[in-house]
């Protein structure tokens, strides 16, 4: 595989919202409801949503920054690097890494909604459609084939979910965000078949994915509470092993053969171990034995999941134990573990070192992640402006060198908006 | 590799304590004040201390029993198989599973003492002694060369777990059981180095093992309240993470350059992902930076721990990533997951299939564990007696079929016992 030729389609990146996302999309009654940017007593921007705060409005959004300076998130959008709100610029950006489409996590409403959500009411609704509306039209559909879109859904309700996830389908999403746990957002777990049935059955008649980002669960982990913030970052993928374990031993699986299932920056190092101790612990332990229709846990883990990662070079050497269609590689962009603007470079250098062959790396970089959330990448794109090689040759101006937040926030003046 | 020529150590076995364990090795100032064994008013055998319950007597002892009794604990000392707790029995179900040497958590104690714990005195002290004469004299020193032995530590004063750690060293010991995760047990987290640092030292002092069973630590999961028992039988080794977590980016590994911690039926697969995960931390988030001291995290793991499994097959084809010194294998004797009686054909097969060299089977099966513990496993049995093929010959009259609870109680109260 020649670099160039290489096509990257990545299934978890992230958009710092724009500070008008909601202008043209709420309805005038409820305008003076929507969220908005509000600069704290700190001299931090943050969203609040009916006078809560809502969490820093550039979580973690620290590319392109010396990393000395990774520590804290951007106090405002004037620190963050354009791309990481603008559009037009994250399209520079994505050119710049090779990167042919993207799907963009949410950043202030938190990966499930649920930064918003304790207003669970119908103008709490009205906010969310607006967002999945404003993210179709005006961050999807600013460039046609570039971005995956991706819902987000009121989780108190089934029956609020459930009209929503109708709604996008027909607005051509074929992915939602959804909580790794959700007990540890006060909702009923997964196990709860009554409450989250109809979703899983929702998701399944529309060809929707379940997405499941690390982050959401992490409350799950009773960390010693004198432990560093290295802890929460090295572990957070134990969280996703947490989720699988739910959906998998519990009835959601089996009882809903459709439901697709993106383990979003969880990492595909602890699968194999996770697989076979699942079908040990099935044919070990009789006096369970619980209904998998007459198959192993893992062949059941593998109809269902996709698994993402960054990196992972040396669990990448059991591919196909894990399954080779069953892995994509993501960006993160634009979070500090993001490999831009070197992901092409980066990803085939660890792909080749475990003698991945072309079938394997096209599987992996885009073709697992495009049949698994039912997007044609050439729709609007013909292959052969898809790649590597296109890409970059469109972005030999994107200045890409590391600068400082003071320097981002020099320019943000200077430009004076 | 033949099998007969297969020397197994285990450093991962269970013995429930036998109902006179206490007799003789408390001061008759404290006879009245032992753990004793009681029948509760639901018919099952508990060991009482100071007035509290401890548990049940037989936790997970369900060797050769048919599968579909697994679900219960033993109600009673007179429904297992007395190998579980007699040492001349548990001697012939060893040579019978071609196992050399064994080393032998204790049950009703919990892993770390914790059960007993709760009396913070100087009769806790005595008990926790007299619990470690007695596994040095009457377990370990039955059969010289059988046995590694394991000692437990009263943990809530580090001057008496000191203390403790001197006497026993003195003894021959060369292991304690300690906590997965303190903090759950309500004591400082491991990286409180004022409190566990005079621990640390002092086993260091003393090439004395630290052995971090799964178990005790399985309160840091804040599972779905609705979850079933396949979530803790199948997460369990997720805490082993966890544990590693805190003593590799705590200060403990760091500062404490002798340091040694077998994580006792922990599993192997996760490894890999968890170091190069560690390893990408380190590397990608310079704003952190801990000192390694010019090391990487994983080379700093390889350095301080022995990893233990029962069973892995896919994860043995990374053996030589994850360190082909650092991994032993273990039988769980008696509990639901042991592969008695069959442990030598199981374990060759799985490391035949991922082709491991005759090299590599005797590190894993018994020369890894020997080095790591200081302990020469033929100083009392010459080699040639020590292989599987000779063990086996002298157990062709051991009694492997399985039997139901019912049988063995039936068997208990003809014996009189």
């Amino acid at each position: 595989m020649h670099i160039d030729d290489m096509i990257l389609v990545s299934i978890d990146d992230h958009v710092v919202e724009p500070l008008d996302m909601f202008e043209k999309h709420v309805p005038s009654k409820w305008k003076d409801l929507a969220p908005k940017v509000i600069l704290d007593d700190k001299g931090v921007e943050r969203w609040i949503y009916r006078d809560r705060p809502t969490g820093v409005a550039g979580l973690n959004a620290v590319v392109s920054w010396p990393p000395e300076e990774w520590g804290r998130d951007p106090a405002s959008y004037a620190e963050m690097r354009p791309a990481v709100y603008d559009v037009h610029d994250r399209i520079d950006d994505m050119n710049a890494n090779g990167i042919l489409a993207s799907m963009c996590f949410p950043t202030f409403t938190g990966f499930s909604a649920g930064h918003i959500s304790h207003a669970k009411d119908e103008v709490t609704v009205g906010m969310i459609q607006a967002y999945n509306n404003w993210h179709v039209e005006d961050w999807a559909g600013a460039y046609p084939g570039r971005f995956i879109p991706i819902a987000i859904l009121p989780l108190w309700e089934p029956a609020l979910a459930v009209a929503e996830i109708e709604r996008v389908a027909a607005l051509g999403f074929h992915s939602v965000t959804m909580p790794e746990l959700p007990h540890i957002d006060g909702l009923p777990s997964y196990h709860d078949i009554e409450y989250w049935g109809p979703v899983f059955a929702a998701l399944s008649d529309h060809d929707m994915v379940m997405n499941l980002h690390i982050g959401q669960g992490f409350g799950a982990l009773r960390l010693a509470p004198d432990s560093p913030i290295d802890n929460l970052m090295v572990l957070a993928p134990s969280v996703s092993q947490l989720a699988v374990q739910d959906l998998l031993w519990g009835p959601a699986m089996r009882a809903y053969p459709k439901l697709k299932v993106a383990l979003s920056e969880g990492g595909i190092g602890w699968i194999p171990f996770f697989m076979d101790r699942s079908d040990r612990h099935y044919t070990n332990q009789r006096w369970l034995r619980r209904d998998f229709g007459g198959k192993l846990p893992s062949e059941v883990f593998r109809e269902h999941v996709i698994a993402c990662y960054v990196t992972d070079k040396t669990s990448l050497k059991l591919r196909h134990d894990i399954g080779i269609d069953i892995i994509a590689w993501e960006c993160d962009y634009p979070h500090s573990d993001s490999l831009w603007p070197d992901a092409p470079e980066f990803v085939l250098n660890e792909l080749d070192a475990v003698g991945a062959s072309d079938s394997d790396i096209d599987k992996i970089t885009w073709q697992n992640a495009c049949r698994f959330l039912h997007w044609d990448p050439f729709a609007h794109i013909p292959r052969e402006q898809a790649t590597v090689g296109a890409l970059r040759a469109k972005a030999t101006d994107v200045d890409i060198s590391t600068r400082s937040r003071k320097e981002y926030a020099a320019l943000y003046a200077q430009r004076g908006i």
